[in-house]
């Protein structure tokens, strides 16, 4: 187990509707680092590996901000739900939004953290299996999501190709084929 | 092919030794959306799967302020070479500098956006096989790293067990695998 490093003068030092920027001094335990160091605090997020009787996988289709290009990603979001379900509920939220499949068959996969050394959130993985659609889309005024269903198999070749690119959803996808090849 | 979306009133916000924050307007192809977003603009990042002619795989464990926790990682780290070759020459160097191990054989597995929503910045991956170890370390003066080596087939339960978590890692090591099993 780590000893823990002293934390001293942290502060907020810009914020926005998405995130916090904080700056802190931080003391290794044997005291040999001490230095200033800054971190984007932001919400948790989750994602869903949609998964339909037939082994279709549910994707989104959106334009992402961040490098001004098109992302082909799992549905998922940011937790906005409260409480000890708060990332279930969310990622139930989250697919029947974007996608308008629902399940009744849900797995938690595992998390990830999203950058530890500038980032202080987590990212939660579900698979939901047997999923159908069953409702509208419910997007946000600034989503415009396309729906695009692969098979499962063609998951790693997305990402070899380099249509599917976000790391949360490439370390999503990876888990779970490792998971599957025990 | 996406249309361009169109940006105006680009501006930077914030801005610390190692990122910007910058805010613009976007407004979509169809202009049924317009609104203001907000992007960390930072470095991009090179990471390594050094594998040893024995299948054992150099990792290094170092506390990260984002968490305030140790993390289990692939060596790797900021893009600071320039020109054609930076990718291979800084993840050559972060390899050397941060565990001693060199090797004579490259590939270079892929990229991964690091979070395309609020990020600008790309992660690269390359595999070096037959590493061998041939220098001292050379950490910078905030890095307190311990190497750690593990088997290659250790590194899906170590993931599994939540002691691999960053998201970078974990999608570089899940390519590894999802590439083998072609």
């Amino acid at each position: 187990m780590e000893k823990s490093w002293v934390i001293t003068d942290k502060k907020k030092v810009y914020s926005n509707k998405i995130f916090d920027v904080v700056s802190f001094c931080s003391t290794s335990p044997n005291k040999n680092i001490s230095a200033e160091f800054y971190v984007l605090e932001t919400n948790e997020w989750v994602n869903v590996i949609p998964i339909t009787p037939e082994g279709m996988v549910i994707l989104v289709k959106q334009h992402r901000h961040g490098i001004n290009q098109e992302s082909l990603e799992l549905p998922g979001g940011v937790v906005k739900h409260t409480g000890e379900t708060r990332l279930l509920d969310s990622a139930k939220a989250e697919l029947r939004e974007e996608t308008g499949f629902t399940s009744d068959n849900w797995t938690y996969q595992g998390k990830v953290s999203a950058n530890p050394a500038i980032l202080n959130n987590w990212s939660y993985a579900f698979v939901a299996e047997n999923v159908v659609k069953t409702h509208p889309l419910e997007l946000d005024p600034e989503e415009d999501i396309e729906t695009i269903e692969v098979h499962i198999h063609q998951l790693p070749k997305l990402i070899q190709s380099g249509q599917i690119h976000h790391s949360i959803m490439v370390a999503a996808i990876g888990c779970f084929f490792m998971n599957k090849e025990k």
